[in-house]
């Protein structure tokens, strides 16, 4: 069950890369990599600041091909995105919470204190959207738009308060993943924003 | 007292990038994640490079409540920023000198040869501000304006020439850092750049 | 003889990048370390994600002396570079064949899967160039210009099919060089494109 939530949530990282680098009309060696580097880029950095090393996606070919059956429906696809928006929205929130969660069990496996496991967590969700902002030359959506990150700091640390609770580790991980993904559909369509800071 | 420095840097360093993250309309999340990366992203950048994982602030998490200090400052005082720009300018040649040697210590301690080591403890006190750069989609400011990475590997040169004459290690650490920061300041005080190599 | 080629290959991309820096106007230190970072950034990225640290150009300062002459090179032709466009074309072509085969070296010396090891020789051998252009704050030309690192992929693939013949290892290697610069050398002469992906 979790294990099939990573794999649509690794396909709807997979195709928001293909889909950004498409309208910035890359190539397809382009889109392709930036696919690449959307779905599994959070969880490379995560890796080689941890030291769990060669990375994970080397060590389980399953995310390679993965991706490239993302990366062959997002052109497949690509004139049809509109109408499929919603569904990949949704993908995308799943992945969201399985990403942050997967992000958590790392630091955590490795003995990290909990303020740590939640930026492994943020991370492993966020940061391949940073990494495919950076290499199409944007500022990263995530740091001017969007609640995002701040909803998998809010779930890391609503699965820190449930933990105490001595909870069935399969109980731990749905309610977290159900926090996660509830806020963000909520942030959505309430519109929540974080305020822009301003200097005068 | 090179605790202190260190903590002081982290602080400068810190703020630097909230205010590059602030004049940028980025949200909170944005600011924070800039600051931190200022502050650590030059030590990570080592660290994951020589090996050195779990990389530093996460088995320290004196660093990330010293940097949430830094945001909380810089988003109170963030109208009156011209008014500390001195000040700010002091603490971050402080970190400038401080970061370079920790680096350089970290190249030691592994047996690096000193070309390498300098090339550390440029990498430490520089590249922070380099990834802040990239995140906020501008070509880094050390590549292109300023004299600054250039009074690092300068330091790291006379460290080891000062090391040659087998001075007290706290002598050799507090000489560096003297060396590095006078320069800075004569650097700015008098306006020394590098020149820009003509294409014709 | 591999060596010399390796070496060839360097101080080609360190130009490259020097190039590329001072087109840019950046100052003398920026234009180092982008040429460096183009040099050895996809070898540094490699060994960094399958853990072989410290990386490479600081256990072998051979790397760093190489890019300080290519480095002093480009400064002193700069003007004529355009004389010198063909030479330089030829050496990172060679570049190209060589990086490539040391990236899938390293990724069979430490067991992985064949696909994960031309990853990998793709990525030694065109990351360095991604880097360069995120550096600065370009699209990277390699997602949207020439067929590049897809010779790369091509080369992998010839590789691992003659590798089943039982070939010589001098043999093996010369032939997927061949293959990568040949298919190079065809590509640009005869404008060989990958098409853009047109969303309408």
């Amino acid at each position: 069950m979790f294990h099939l939530l990573d794999i649509i949530g690794t396909i709807a990282f997979a195709m928001s890369g293909a889909l950004t680098a498409i309208s910035k009309k890359l190539d397809p060696f382009g889109v392709f990599i930036i696919a690449f580097v959307t779905a599994v880029g959070g969880g490379t950095l995560r890796d080689v600041m941890i030291g769990r090393t060669p990375v994970g996606w080397m060590q389980d070919l399953e995310y390679v091909y993965v991706i490239a059956l993302a990366f062959v429906l997002s052109i497949l696809f690509r004139r049809k995105f509109d109408k499929l928006r919603t569904s990949l929205f949704l993908f995308d929130t799943i992945g969201l919470g399985v990403f942050t969660l997967i992000g958590l069990e790392k630091g955590i496996n490795i003995g990290l204190h909990p303020i740590i496991c939640i930026a492994l967590g943020t991370m492993t969700a966020c940061f391949g959207g940073v990494i495919r902002d950076i290499l199409c030359n944007e500022i990263p959506v995530i740091f001017r738009k969007e609640i995002y990150a701040t909803i998998c700091i809010l779930g890391g640390i609503v699965f820190f308060m449930l933990k105490k609770l001595h909870l069935n580790e399969d109980i731990l991980y749905l309610s977290t993943s159900a926090v996660i993904i509830s806020i963000r559909l909520m942030a959505v369509k309430y519109k929540w924003y974080l305020p822009v800071l301003d200097r005068n």
